[in-house]
């Protein structure tokens, strides 16, 4: 039976309600304070769940808390980037461990604000509660006129191109550089662009603009990138029932993932397919909607959508890579 | 750095997807499989999120993994109730400890959906991710055409009577029950009451139609009675300006609360109005009001709202009650 509301759990209550801001052109109707928010609605409501935790998403002391808050909500709102909406509110579920104290829970929260006002989320409620293991659980919802322009997975067509946006590699790439294990590359988190890999494995943007201009551009089929392309180009696969036939030598990798790669023993390319949390977009474009596509957000083609039992084939999958293909479930 | 979906986590993730369900006349447009639902939306979304943690809000063992899940929803949709807003989705984040097997995990999310059909809502979407601590987050999302009707807990006027549904002191009472310390006032699992009280702390049944009807009588203010009516008259007070006189001998007690409350040494009232998690609705209502309320929802009058310092006032709270004016804050 948790105890009722003391007076320093109110004033934590508080002091988070003063840093989180309704932003213009707000939504929200009404928010902290009432037993639940009250937001206008546009057609149609898209919404995910993400939920992050110490020892598994990340390590508290390796991460600030406020990395910790920025992530949290940069993982949900990818997934409202995957589907082409524009966001609206985040709600945040916060377990906190008695070891935290009220700046650090403070932090986390301010942290995910800032990443809510750069990308124009309100965040509009939550819950804090105490446990043994600090967790972060957001909702994020995003808004569409229409649901036409929203895509989803499904909907690769044989002959369509498979392109992503940005760099893979970089946020496995930042957490063995945060760890120590790059050293001997010659990356650290002040040498051989180990500040930009942490900044990318700590503080991922999702790909807002960018879902929504290639859901704009009639793209396929898009997912977002959280567990890696060997893995996800599979859901891409499944959901639209095709086949793609993926270049592992045209993966697009970040600045510095090939010393941190011959560093950690492994090869580049498998590092970027397999390390996921990269937040980039992968998208099936037909081969007429091509510039268009690339118009919409820089994009790297790594290979093609056809007929065929689901599934993915690679061209160019390093030999020792032992357990990519294992992927293909 | 969290591991790809490995198969036997798919292949849980797909047992979960098999027992969930789309209600009929459910909003969901797509949900599980894709980055995120969409849900076809009415005027206004009301959201609220809960959580709750193994060690805090439950012990598993005590709870079965089914319960723990029919808990987590019923507390969020009891945030529903509280703003007379009709249910719509519920998304569970989920956190698994090792110890838990896929069986109970399964189990769990089988609560959760018992409930949500019980009370027209569709699981529409979440996420599991694996940790040290059993973990539940729910989001739920109401409709509702216009704002006006739905009730905050601003709003109560001097002169309004002060009511609540249902019985009050069961969950705590429940919990006792459950931990063997009322077997000397003979209430145990199997006397007493005591079924009916570890039922009321296990499966609490969140008060939505009774919530939606009140709206309707024209409450001015209603929260739900999660912490008890000691510290959430309080946010009642605070949240419309007010001073509450409230009488702690007319607190409407659940059979076998009174004697449960003896075995623990405890005033029967103060155990009501402390003990929490019953999720019985509190609400203000104008006195001409009176009838309208009484036949949308059985209520028993506890008080009333008077101008002045906003806080609460208990007419015959028991002196040996040590803390209930500490809640006063």
């Amino acid at each position: 039976m948790p105890a009722p509301g003391t007076v320093s759990e109110l004033a934590l209550i508080e002091a988070i309600g003063a840093v989180l801001a309704r932003r213009a052109g707000s939504r929200v109707v009404r928010w902290l304070g009432d037993d639940a928010a009250v937001v206008r609605a546009d057609a149609f409501a898209v919404t995910s769940v993400d939920v992050m935790v110490d020892g598994t998403h990340f390590r508290l002391g390796q991460a600030a808390p406020a990395d910790i808050g920025h992530r949290a909500l940069a993982a949900a709102l990818s997934d409202l980037a995957a589907m082409g909406a524009a966001p609206g509110e985040a709600y945040l579920g916060v377990v906190l461990p008695p070891s935290l104290t009220d700046a650090q829970a403070l932090a986390l929260h301010a942290g995910a604000e800032a990443l809510a006002a750069a990308t124009g989320t309100t965040i509009a409620g939550g819950d804090i509660v105490a446990g043994s293991c600090l967790t972060v659980a957001v909702t994020v919802v995003g808004w569409a006129g229409a649901e036409e322009p929203l895509v989803g997975r499904a909907g690769a067509l044989p002959g369509d191109l498979v392109g992503v946006t940005g760099t893979l590699g970089a946020a496995a790439a930042g957490l063995a550089v945060l760890e120590g294990r790059a050293q001997e590359a010659g990356v650290s988190p002040a040498a051989g662009h180990g500040a930009a890999l942490i900044g990318r494995f700590l503080r991922p943007l999702p790909r807002l603009a960018e879902g929504r201009a290639l859901a704009a551009a009639g793209v396929h089929a898009m997912l977002d990138l959280s567990d890696g392309i060997a893995s996800d180009a599979h859901r891409l696969a499944q959901a639209g029932g095709v086949r793609l036939a993926l270049d592992a030598g045209s993966l697009p990798l970040a600045p510095g993932v090939t010393a941190v790669a011959h560093a950690l023993g492994r090869d580049p390319s498998e590092l970027a397919a397999t390390g996921g949390e990269d937040f980039e977009l992968c998208v099936c474009v037909a081969p007429e909607d091509r510039a268009a596509a690339e118009a919409a957000a820089p994009l790297t083609w790594i290979g093609e959508v056809l007929a065929g039992t689901p599934g993915v084939d690679w061209r160019g999958e390093p030999s020792g890579a032992a357990g990519w293909r294992g992927f293909e479930h």
